[in-house]
């Protein structure tokens, strides 16, 4: 991937939103538009916006977020009439280059939930862990199966994960032993963020979920299969995936993905009226994964697709409001792993080694079960359309030994 | 229980940290002692105290329990030497009656855990839904079982539960339905609230696991039965749960509950090293919990103790640490339900009436096998010893139908 891909990502038609920072200077918010950050901050004093502006100064969305869809889309719709207005030339007193800046988690996240919504995934570890020919538990089709994550350790694209340790069974029946996890994973997935709150104890009708979606980014669930093997029964996975859950710094909004929606596939199992709406719709966003070695090597390991997941956005924002348990702005919601029909799919080493059975052989006769230390592990998203096309930048983390 | 016993639990030796306020003023850190508040903001004004004293202004203790121990000790042991000092006429010129304020949430929650830390509730649990012969499932002795729930349902005492809805199987094998939950239930927890951080991806020893815990309060992880059971396959409990967690408002510090340390039961199966340590102290803390009917009548319904649970905190904290996951200040890590042998002494209706099948008979004729609209239900903490008792004060929510 060329930084000319990347550039290209942020046309005109996303302007996603994130923080940033200078060198010696405060993180703020900030929108992306080729190779250039826009200080909302600087260009909302310039320009006299009507609005209050300290939420610019935040190091994170979420002040910004919560002043509502009017205000978000104007600010949108106002960085995207200037850029139209004026010449390269002018755009770059109110911008710097991306390639200068850092960035930041683009949201203080207050709760963090993973769905497991790819029926293609959730049918692959049925398989491996459970009975092949019974692969999805009763629940499955009835309703969007999720957990609760720990937000300590949602952490921003570039942030170095240590490989853990934990309680390994190393043969069934064995006890276990505290070492370090043999089968490090990814999990490739979208994550939608919370635009608005729902009062305490009110669910949220599916016909309104939509309106709840501020924007999405990619997130990488990073698992230890061996120590999430042993501990998940019965409250499900702790110390296997809550050592690290990376997510990508720009958010994009969702109105921006509005020309790649596509009908989602249809759900063979009637579901219960909160679940239901006339349509279901997804995003034809094209998914990459990158495995790069320590040496430098390159391999592309995945390519799906989000348009391949059973249960929409909609449906898990009813389902999980749908107890009265209220959302809040910030909230991060991640689809859990996106696997599609076809092997070259599949959004995590568990399914495209088969558990580490089936490794993958790179050209330069280098192979992979797992992640190994040094090993780096980049998503990139993009979504095209006619003459243009719209990217999410890419989510980037590299592995080091245990700390 | 009278207004006394309350007051009796804030007695010289306890001096808990909590967030007050007054009718229109903003609520801020304050101390009770016996039927008095002290309000720690104006007393260090008037002291002069050596601190960053706009902590005590903030609605939530974080900031105050991040300035470290020895901060916040020296705040406590200040505040013991005055009230031992002045009389107690004086002691009301710094004080609010404990009758006329509100009581907040004392933290900010960053990330909820909750254990599975009892034996004897994880083996009455198994015994109901999994095989009788095999109650507790292999990992249980090996590891303290624990989940991430939702810190956005994390309310204070006080706070109206509502009945939730779910998706729920009324006869095995048949569709599920959307219908409010049936089998309403408390858990009799105790929260550890945290005090200190971990450097990411660095695990806590467990010789120091203790200085990390700040203090602690009564928690009711509120759970619908039905909800629960039908969700919980493979992910663990999700919005069974996540409708309400509750807790007492009071933050007992640690340091108040040295004299009540007992030895924790025996572990007969040999722990890996980094949950070893040579003494395991758990605290006597006698438990109950009241249920009071829409009509007003009051039973006693559990009598626990804090000394029965099979894993002590340092073992939680040293656990929850092992895979570098970083702990921070305000975190709420909660015990799971906490029982004892005897039947009386189970802390949660699905134990106490055999999931519904044998009710709870009542002396006016009233039973109950799960929570009903209108039920309130009360926690009391109190540990006693020689010639003096401290408490916990009370956590107590009712609940209404559903919303």
């Amino acid at each position: 991937m060329t930084q000319k891909d990347l550039f290209s990502d942020f046309s005109i038609h996303n302007l996603p939103f994130g923080i940033f920072s200078l060198p010696n200077q405060k993180p703020r918010v900030g929108v992306a538009y080729k190779d250039r950050v826009i200080d909302l901050y600087n260009l909302a004093q310039k320009e006299g916006w009507d609005m209050d502006i300290e939420v610019l100064q935040q190091p994170h969305l979420n002040d910004f977020i919560a002043l509502g869809k009017t205000v978000t889309q104007k600010v949108r719709s106002d960085v995207k009439d200037l850029i139209n207005s004026i010449p390269d030339i002018e755009l770059k007193n109110i911008s710097v280059s991306i390639l200068t800046v850092q960035m930041h988690l683009p949201i203080r996240v207050g709760d963090y939930t993973d769905f497991y919504s790819s029926l293609e995934h959730a049918t692959n570890v049925g398989k491996l862990f459970r009975d092949p020919k019974q692969a999805l538990l009763p629940n499955w089709k009835h309703l969007p199966v999720a957990y609760h994550g720990r937000v300590s350790r949602v952490v921003p694209s570039g942030t170095t994960i240590h490989r853990p340790q934990g309680q390994i069974v190393k043969n069934k029946g064995a006890n276990p032993e505290f070492r370090a996890t043999e089968k490090l994973d990814f999990e490739l997935e979208l994550g939608c963020i919370i635009g608005k709150e729902n009062p305490l104890g009110e669910r949220i009708p599916i016909e309104e979920a939509h309106s709840y979606i501020f924007g999405l980014v990619l997130c990488n669930d990073w698992s230890a299969r061996d120590i999430q093997q042993w501990e998940y029964v019965p409250l499900g996975p702790f110390l296997g995936k809550n050592f690290a859950t990376s997510i990508s710094p720009w958010v994009i909004p969702i109105e921006a993905l509005e020309p790649f929606k596509v009908p989602a596939p249809k759900q063979d199992t009637p579901v219960l009226d909160y679940l239901h709406s006339k349509e279901r719709w997804n995003y034809d966003i094209q998914l990459e994964v990158w495995l790069q070695t320590q040496a430098g090597q390159e391999y592309q390991i995945c390519k799906s697709n989000t348009k391949y997941l059973y249960w929409t956005l909609e449906q898990q924002i009813a389902h999980h409001s749908s107890n009265g348990c209220p959302l809040r702005v910030g909230d991060l919601l991640a689809s859990g792993t996106i696997s599609g029909k076809q092997p070259q799919s599949y959004g995590s080493l568990l399914e495209l080694t088969k558990n580490g059975t089936a490794p993958l052989q790179f050209s330069n006769a280098e192979k992979r079960s797992f992640i190994e230390d040094g090993d780096q592990i980049r998503f990139r998203a993009t979504a095209k359309k006619d003459a243009y096309t719209l990217g999410f930048g890419t989510l980037e983390n590299t592995v080091n030994p245990i700390k």
